[in-house]
């Protein structure tokens, strides 16, 4: 750690590190940074104080290792961690400006955002060689390499750049745009964004923070109806993903897990003899289970999956990997066949975003999801 | 990247690079890397076609972007990636080795074990000096300060060490071993890590990749004993945990999620006059729900969870952050009271934790779970 300061020092005006400000023996950033610029470690009281009395109000004994905490470099600056017991600290050396934060990483980009920035900002004096502006577009349902084919002619000036990043199951689009000034970073961005969207259609699904289920969600509440749903081989994760949403009560009503066929009988009144005929993961089950569930729980709309998340359970006709998803409205119902090449976690994860992304497209009036090439052919 | 590789090639005789072999064109890697150290770009045909046939397995059509994966520079040694569509690669520069491998996480590391790691065995021709064995024992209930009081006498001597980790709920251990020979560090390793349960007791519930809900899993097919859920603030959390993992049906039924309060009455038959007395968030509540789902899905045992996850709902006498967790089984039902300071996400992970804790103390007879001063007294 001493050779790592020393070098970034060199290297660097201002180091940013993280981590190693915690309670145990294996947090030692403070001491090491301390002693690499040959400082004392000193108690900061105000600092104590605080940390006293966040363990009062979450209603805990304060540790003796926590103490420790509260040891700063002498001529160190505190950063206050307001959501966590490690403040941060900045050190000024003879050759850079050190800033040490924590590394959980909600502490981490709070006091980023509150204590760091404003710093740096302060310290440049305002000076500034233009203005960066970013934004995040999600899209789901077209590969990064699909992706940067539709987008080739793009963002190709000095200007503006185009980043691509997967996150399963998604693809994002980072839009990126400088300018003299922020209307100018921003009219671009803007403009680049617009380009995306309109080359990309209903594949673009959200911007920025705003996840599938809060678009679903949005679109849920503009319209006034309600959604329920009826989960085999998710297990549970499209409810989980609903109600992640604060407020999702207004229009997420419940649902059921029918992982056992039993369940699927007594909490969804499938019958017997429709599973027997089809077996559970079939059309004609996903649409009873979504019709089932809309019923029971007085929905306007309701998603199905059941599906073969592997690894084991495929047989010849139907392999692992197959889901059928279903949707229920008062226009019927409807069930959708795939065939998703993943792992167990990563099958239930697409299996919820093509339920998703089918509820936000119907809700729009657009066509179901496509996935290149991975939906079975009728 | 041009001065980070010449950099990293001066201080190490070994490079790990990660990242940046995609299709699109902010994936540099290659092209900075060969022109760094003089070598061209060149078509790897046998990477090319094993691309295509990736490609034609998950019945989709290759991109022309993707062509550009199959540019290696001249002279380097191609490591395979067999989950994934860019190879990576070897290449011997004068000054240092460099391993660079693609970003996504699972295949990064699946390369690393199966590709890197024995090629820097080979090259170092099996010479080691000595072996270092480590395990992750996972606690749930204990702050990572009250951990390193309880241990602090632990692993004091210069051929073991101790590391801390937070993995929200949960607290992680790392125990690390050295020794002259394998057997010598496992011992090591193995004499800490009973010392570490010694005095943690249950709080240590598991042990390198088993999860908590793995561990329930095993207990629950060792009792030959099936389990259900009735979920409310966890909204489906509950059941995508137990189906995370594979075989889970034959323990795990199925349950209801119950978000809203008509759901509660509907799936579970709770009435409205216990609902309208004591409030959905109650003891009362919390027992009805997970009697409820035991008897309708006929299960042994059944778990039902019913809180404020926040951030609005609270009032003064039931407060943002209180939960009920029931638990029902053929000797009736009990339920527990919380108040856990967290975000919504934080909020119902822990709820959910905490459930699962509760189950796996029962099936071993031990004491419900504890959370340090957050469950309100009786």
């Amino acid at each position: 750690m001493r050779d790592a300061f020393l070098r970034a020092a060199r290297r660097s005006d201002l180091v940013l590190v993280s981590g190693g400000l915690g309670p145990t023996r294996d947090d030692r950033t403070l001491a090491v940074l301390a002693e690499t610029f040959g400082r004392e470690l000193r108690l900061h009281q105000p600092s104590l104080r605080a940390m006293e009395a966040f363990f009062a109000r979450a209603g805990r004994e304060m540790s003796p290792s926590n103490r420790k905490q509260a040891l700063l470099p002498e001529g160190a600056e505190v950063l206050e961690n307001p959501i966590g017991t490690a403040p941060g600290c900045m050190l000024e050396t003879p050759e850079a400006v050190f800033f040490c934060l924590p590394g959980v990483p909600r502490e981490l980009m709070r006091m980023m955002e509150e204590e760091v920035v404003p710093r740096i900002l302060r310290r440049q004096g305002g000076r500034m060689k233009g203005v960066v502006r970013s934004a995040l577009l999600r899209t789901f349902g077209m590969g990064e390499s699909r992706l940067e084919d539709e987008l080739s002619d793009l963002a190709r000036d000095e200007h503006v750049s185009l980043g691509f990043r997967t996150a399963f199951p998604d693809n994002y689009l980072r839009p990126v745009a400088r300018g003299s000034d922020v209307a100018e970073a921003e009219a671009r961005l803007e403009a680049l964004c617009a380009a995306i969207r309109e080359r990309l259609g209903p594949v673009v699904y959200g911007r920025d923070e705003e996840t599938l289920e809060e678009v679903c969600g949005r679109l849920l509440c503009a319209a006034g109806r309600t959604v329920a749903v009826a989960e085999s081989c998710t297990g549970g994760l499209l409810g989980e993903r609903f109600t992640a949403v604060p407020g999702s009560s207004r229009y997420f009503l419940g649902g059921v897990v029918a992982y056992a066929n039993a369940a699927k009988c007594s909490l969804l009144g499938i019958s017997q003899r429709l599973l027997s005929r089809h077996g559970a993961v079939s059309e004609p089950v996903a649409r009873a289970m979504a019709e089932g569930a809309r019923q029971r729980l007085g929905a306007d709309l309701a998603l199905s999956t059941t599906g073969i998340s592997g690894p084991g359970g495929g047989t010849p006709d139907k392999p692992v990997g197959l889901v059928w998803i279903g949707l229920a409205s008062d226009r019927g119902s409807e069930a959708l066949e795939w065939v998703l090449p993943f792992d167990r976690l990563r099958h239930r994860l697409a299996t919820s975003q093509l339920a998703l992304d089918w509820l936000r497209r119907s809700l729009l009036e657009l066509p179901p999801p496509r996935r290149d090439g991975s939906r079975r052919a009728p």
